[in-house]
């Protein structure tokens, strides 16, 4: 009996077994990249039999081998998982728009409708009532336009409509100071049209990479560079501070810059500043689809 | 040299190579489960070196292995590409649904609370043109209603919120019936409560399943039948028809499908039916994302 288990997202969980279960087992880690990423399960031949050193070492040796192909199947779960959880969420929100608008302003509109008919028959007769229906309507109404904007504003960011990526950063920094000196380079003649995926996850890298900056690097200055390479939106961000702390690396912020990243099928790389400070420096792929393949 | 070039997406591209790349050179292919995936390019050793024998089964056989390392680079890059992409229409449809509501709604309801309130001022003294803008109103107010429809009917089909999952399969066969029986099998004390995105994609699978059984199956009766299991909703589609053409089982329909399950982790089947006809299973598991990893 063979087994395999991988440590998926803090479980361990089966991956492959073969032959039938005993509980008379010996355990060996199974590494990537000097991580544990999971345990090989080899059952003795025999009750109370031990391995042979010669024995030992082989399996060591598969165990090494398999690391690298656990850690395959490791990705590819993560990613389906990642996947998935991408299309609940836009599901989720679909059905909250959905019910928002199907709901509320459906309803609210019919009313409307329903009200002024009513004031527009008694203008004449009852022109007191009518008023105070018009009123009514007139109440409503900003509500419903504070509503929709609302619901507009939890989309996407307004200001990328407003200003466009890179005017959209100028306004962070103006409205998250904290006494960083804003520098930004962007191609002459504009950045390309960006997907709106891209310039959404791009200003949400940015906004997160600024913080960061303001927050913890005491630096005093801060450039940005936009760079429209062939299929791909390269940003930087490089601050003058003390350089980020080696915990820093997997924190909360890190991961949801990274997450932002690769969700688009991108990738983040952080480097020390030369001669100090942090550069971070976002890939983003500007797809090219040309028609949907569903 | 060596180079390995790998199929994806119908085109080939340069997945590694290392070496000083070199215009002499022979190809072996990638095969995986007897699919070609891609080619092995290996330089000579000297100009117009022959390989030998040995060579040439020594190659083979290292190709033989590196294709399944391969497949796996494949199928993670094409989930990297497919999460992109989803993320991609995701950002897309937001900028539209925000560009339908900010751009159009708001500024018309503005529109009309302005009329409103001009018609409110003058309903007394000039009840005409008061009327005439109260009109006006109402008139638009009936087009908003339309729009929001328009814009609701997009984001999910209307029937699952109209009558759930398994009345809307009943729905559908009401509507596209094409002379096939149809019975459903759902427990008795109904489904769990499904998340948005298995409703909405098992729903989109049963459309594809019944057109296709009433298109190409010429059979009398579908059977549909809704398991919940522990994390997962199993749901099975089978008709007394003529089953699949064996070409079919890679069709468009078929593709759609696999998709809509795909896309949220799950998987589609598909059997002989016994004694004919054809069992399309559909497996969509059930998330239970304890908190959102954002």
């Amino acid at each position: 009996y063979v087994a395999i288990w991988l440590d998926q997202a803090g479980e361990e969980k089966l991956a492959a077994s073969s032959g039938s279960e005993t509980t008379d087992l010996v355990s060996f880690p199974l590494a990537y990249q000097g991580e544990t990423i999971g345990r090989l399960e080899v059952a003795r031949r025999a009750p109370n039999e031990q391995f042979s050193e010669a024995d030992y070492r082989l399996i060591e040796k598969i165990a090494q081998q398999a690391g690298a192909a656990a850690q395959t199947v490791r990705l590819n779960t993560e990613l389906i998982r990642s996947r998935a959880q991408i299309v609940n969420e836009r599901e989720d929100e679909r059905l909250r728009i959905r019910r928002d608008l199907h709901d509320e302003l459906g309803p609210m509109l019919a009313a409307q409708g329903l009200k002024l008919s009513a004031a527009r028959q008694m203008m004449r007769t009852k022109p007191e009532k009518a008023e105070s229906l018009v009123d009514e309507v007139i109440q409503q109404s900003r509500q419903t336009v504070a509503d929709v904007r609302r619901l507009v504003h939890g989309l996407r960011p307004p200001v990328l409509d407003q200003l466009g990526l890179v005017e959209a950063v100028r306004d962070l920094a103006r409205n998250h100071g904290g006494g960083l000196a804003l520098e930004i380079i962007a191609p002459s003649d504009g950045l390309p049209h960006l997907p709106a995926a891209v310039e959404v996850n791009a200003y949400r890298i940015l906004l997160e990479a600024w913080n960061n900056a303001v927050r913890h690097s005491h630096a005093s200055r801060c450039l940005v560079k936009f760079q429209a390479e062939q299929d791909m939106l390269v940003i930087s961000i490089q601050d003058n501070g003390v350089g980020m702390p080696k915990d820093y690396r997997s924190g909360v912020g890190l991961r949801s810059m990274r997450a932002r990243a690769e969700e688009i099928g991108g990738s983040i790389r952080i480097d020390d500043g030369k001669p100090h400070g942090t550069r971070i420096t976002a890939r983003l792929p500007l797809p090219a689809f040309e028609g949907n393949t569903k």
